[in-house]
């Protein structure tokens, strides 16, 4: 079975060839360009890394078929620094001034440069793509994977411009619109993960379907997780970080609760959620948890988030694949993702 | 020979080729997001549109070894969109508030719209391409031009890097640097465009070389020509537009003058080119003007600018090809470049 060690060991293959796609374009003149792009990525020192839980999947879904890794280290580059640049860019449009415990990189160096350091890193992400000419597969199954990413990225764009759009505005969308706004903004990238490692290592289709569909349902069950998390969560709950709640975040948990209270209930939470600028008093905050309560958003948000859990699981015991660990491990990071 | 009509006649198809990947992407849900798409681009009702530049040389180029236009419409698409991609983050990153005689996208929208609308444009530019596969060219043909196509992006923020940088800091970079600068953030795309144009349209590396050093000359004689205009055209002196000088902008002129200038000159240029915040007075731009008069630096970049262009039409007329009349155009639009 597949250890943590060598969960290391794929994480640290794919820093390496992120490495390599930096170090073939960065010349004299563009050194400090490079260096913003390594220090958003943690890819300076002993800098904070995230969890690199996308290019993970794809690499585990490659090997689980192809039984090694390595060949598939081009897609996992380019996943990971395609999510890294939405960061970049997501961080100057919610003003968020911190990145994995450090200066968001636009506080550092200011937005200008930081726009175009999300260019730089979201146009490295589709060079990376490129060797895997060198790692021998061909032009038709490439431009396939390329056609994947970008059909990707575009949902990327689309969730993130929902998002935006209902930051910005007092309307609360319906559920519907919830799952499909974390749909292209967080579940497609992790189901391209998944299926371009599968493109990578066989032509069996039906196979294919089940790693995009195995993708999309972790996908749409880690956002579930980090609603729970943001209002129920140890951080959340002690304080230690703001609970959705405070900020008005329109997760499922208060968009379900929204839809589904009368009476005095939906008047005093709409009046706490519509205040405008003021934070909810943690009076307020308590109140609203009590309303959650009787309408069982935490349990229906839960129950959702189990679903998808159990759909993702399901679409992994459908292939019966060669590379036995390869697949424990995923299921792992399935049964890891629901802590909440 | 080709007419001005005709010439209408690519922009309006590649317009309409625009048009249908805008229409291919769009839903219910993110139709303000493409509505902001067609609004940058000119694309909605009787807006003003660029002078599609990128995509006509990158036509012409095709046709004239090809004979007809229509099947490299998605090339021409892709470099206009990615060429509309850059413009709307640049505005963003110098604060231009208008564009092409209307408000600039971030003022209308805000900027976090503008950054991920910038961010959907470039990826719709790659879209574009794959309708390539409908017009019959093969996997590998097309695989290049997208190699082609990001080489050639990269090459675009780097130049973004460099122009940001030099805006930001008082130092002034040497001619070395700025014709670096130029050659990343405006020739290469234009060598790009022309390039890809051959690409499609024949094996024959001496001829897609070429065109390469067409596009690239014809590029740098551009900017130069920009730059001439920003300190010597009609709209810089009769004040209609603030003069290079005013904004202390880094162009050829400016920079040839502070290398090249010594004793009292060097020492009054140097003071008030180097004021911060203030813009220079009427009477210091006249001082100026006296400078660059006194060192030749209008001739300096008119020589240089002539030898682009001349360059430009060589490279054209190594090549001897089928459709003259699309060779007439393209030497028609290097001729016109230099105006200055």
């Amino acid at each position: 079975m597949l250890t943590a060690i060598d969960l290391e060991r794929l994480i640290a293959d794919t820093e390496q060839e992120m490495l390599g796609v930096i170090e073939r374009a960065e010349d004299e003149r563009t050194r400090e360009l490079y260096q913003m792009v390594r220090y958003h990525m943690g890819l300076d020192s002993d800098a904070p890394r995230g969890k690199r839980m996308r290019p993970l999947i794809g690499l585990l879904a490659y090997q689980s078929i192809a039984g090694d890794h390595a060949r598939a280290l081009p897609g996992a580059a380019a996943v990971e620094m395609g999510h890294n640049f939405s960061l970049v860019h997501d961080d100057i449009e919610d003003l968020g001034t911190e990145r994995r415990h450090r200066p968001a990189l636009w506080t550092v160096w200011g937005t200008a440069q930081a726009i175009n350091t999300g260019d730089t890193l979201f146009t490295l992400s589709r060079m990376a793509l490129y060797r895997l000419q060198e790692e021998g597969f061909d032009d038709t199954r490439i431009l396939r994977l390329m056609r994947l990413y970008d059909e990707t990225c575009l949902a990327l764009c689309e969730g993130q411009f929902m998002d935006i759009w209902t930051s910005e505005h007092d309307e609360w969308q319906s559920v519907d619109y919830y799952f499909d706004l974390i749909g292209r903004k967080t579940a497609s990238l992790i189901a391209g993960s998944a299926q371009a490692g599968a493109i990578l290592a066989t032509d069996d289709e039906a196979v294919i379907e089940a790693y995009r569909r195995f993708g999309w349902a972790l996908g749409q069950a880690f956002q579930l997780n980090d609603d729970l998390l943001g209002i129920w969560g140890d951080e959340a709950t002690t304080g230690k970080e703001t609970s959705d709640i405070a900020t008005r975040k329109k997760t499922l948990p208060l968009i379900y609760a929204l839809a589904e209270t009368t009476g005095r209930d939906r008047e005093r939470l709409q009046a706490i959620l519509a205040q405008g600028q003021t934070e909810p008093s943690p009076a307020e905050i308590t109140e609203v948890l009590a309303i959650l309560d009787r309408v069982g958003a935490r349990e229906y948000t839960r129950e959702r988030a189990r679903e998808h859990r159990n759909e993702a699981l399901a679409q992994l015991e459908s292939v019966g694949m060669v590379d036995g660990a390869s697949m424990e491990r995923l299921s792992d990071v399935v049964k890891g993702v629901i802590r909440a």
